[in-house]
């Protein structure tokens, strides 16, 4: 079997996880699942499992769909929370099905989650960790807002809970469950991790660069909620001040995305995040040779050269 | 260690698993949790696991807590859904924190439970079916109130779901961690679910008939979804045709009320959920006699003639 033919697997997984009887469940999960997304995260996990020695992938497959639908639940309640209404080049499961179907799909899909996790124990808990940082980041997101307080520190520590922890448990369960050394193990922590930062990194500058047709999902909605502004200026300035000054203005909108792009700010960015893939790439270093090493190498760098 | 003992170390280990270092989380998780609650199904865990011959209270209370999270989640959500503003007698948590961050609880709360799980192979997926019917169950209710079919048929459906697998899942682990024969374990699933769908009549009972504040949590809530209906007049008549007269009547809350009080359908409803209490009670003379045995007994008992 190739990666290729387990990333299918991965796909055929989450489909019949979510075929519930209940209709607007089924029909909810469908939509948002076979809008398709990067399938950035299960794909690396199963490439760590396989450059880690791994070869049964059909062992690994509901693992890397479990962590897909971690996020795609996460997904699905951020839409209800940032009246998102476009998602993966379709109207979000909100706009069509309303908040409580929206609500409860995403409680379904979490749920899901563990059903596929339950013959895994050990990795079990792994999982769980790094849902509850995701949750944890999108609060401390949500209160960053509330508070007006988005610094650059609390910037990195929103990213790193909410989309580094996944990234980062997906390549040690991947490692975990080819039966890894601790050091290759720990390296695909450093892996997963900086790569997690890099690609929100990125996921916010595009958020701010590119329009809702081209990325697919509403644009904009960051940087309603100055994150985006946060990890533009991350280099040069402070946020909250930016923030308050687009509280008070006219169009808020218009107003602060015409500031950030006519600055460096955007360009700071991407730079950051470049410099996490290259730190990324470095970690795998105590990894032999082989395709799939060169695959975590080439997805490293698609995180930061994609444009949406 | 008494069961009055392990229950206070099921209250210690939610206390414990809540405690975030984000705070919003930690406080909303401990308003909810520290408010109390009737702890009826942690409570039939911990029974049914003494009652099987379970000694080691210890080891079971984390199954006993993950399954009062499950619970607590759900309510959690479900205030959101259904725009409560008060419960356990507090204000909810929507209606302290706002939809975005009880939205965020709920799913810590969700998340937390499988951080407790994990330790429990078998025993998780279980508990994940249980919460996966609990969600379906959720939601068939909502579309049975969107789609204005509330007949008695579909509310047992949305019963069996929503409240009674959890039930029926708890005393079924209880069994499990004891090291119970198939049959008793058997015993415990129709213990727990008839106690589960007799509890949740009842509390349907109760929503119509007693005010929020002996309540403790926002009355006629479920009225207004037409649920109440559907239980008080399950034995005669056609719920749709009422739900759908309601609609159209100026204070339709009032006009329900009025009505289903004035026949015998809440003392119907009440027999029903007693005749599911004796079933529940029957299906235990599997097990041999015992303090625990007689302790199951009285909490069936209790499910139907609380008052709040």
């Amino acid at each position: 079997m190739t990666i290729q033919q387990a990333m299918q697997t991965v796909e055929d997984i989450m489909l019949q996880a979510v075929n519930s009887d209940v209709q607007t469940l089924r029909n909810a999960s469908h939509h948002i699942l076979s809008a398709g997304g990067k399938r950035v995260r299960p794909r690396l996990l199963m490439l760590a499992y396989a450059a880690a020695g791994g070869t049964d992938y059909v062992y690994a497959a509901p693992v890397a769909a479990a962590v897909e639908l971690v996020h795609t639940a996460s997904v699905v309640h951020d839409d209800i929370n940032d009246h998102g209404v476009m998602r993966r080049g379709r109207p979000s499961v909100n706009a069509i099905w309303g908040r409580t179907f929206a609500l409860l799909t995403g409680d379904f899909l979490f749920t899901k989650v563990y059903e596929l996790m339950a013959p895994y124990k050990d990795l079990n808990i792994r999982l769980a960790e790094a849902t509850v940082a995701l949750v944890e980041g999108e609060t401390l997101q949500a209160a960053a807002v509330k508070e007006n307080n988005f610094t650059r520190e609390v910037y990195y520590q929103i990213i790193a809970r909410k989309t580094a922890a996944l990234f980062k448990s997906a390549a040690v369960m991947g490692g975990e469950m080819a039966g890894a050394a601790a050091d290759v193990i720990d390296a695909f922590g450093q892996y997963g991790y900086n790569v997690g930062l890099a690609f929100q990194i990125v996921d916010d500058i595009l958020d701010l660069t590119v329009d809702s047709e081209h990325l697919g999902k509403t644009a904009g909605i960051d940087l309603a909620q100055g994150r985006g502004y946060a990890v533009a200026y991350a280099g040069n300035g402070s946020a909250t001040t930016a923030v308050a000054e687009v509280a008070e203005a006219d169009d808020p909108m218009k107003r602060i995305k015409q500031k950030v792009l006519s600055g460096d700010a955007v360009a700071e960015g991407q730079k950051q995040a470049e410099m996490l893939v290259q730190m990324a790439i470095t970690a795998l270093d105590k990894l032999p040779p082989s395709n799939f090493k060169q695959a975590l190498v080439d997805l490293a760098h698609s995180v930061v050269q994609r444009d949406h």
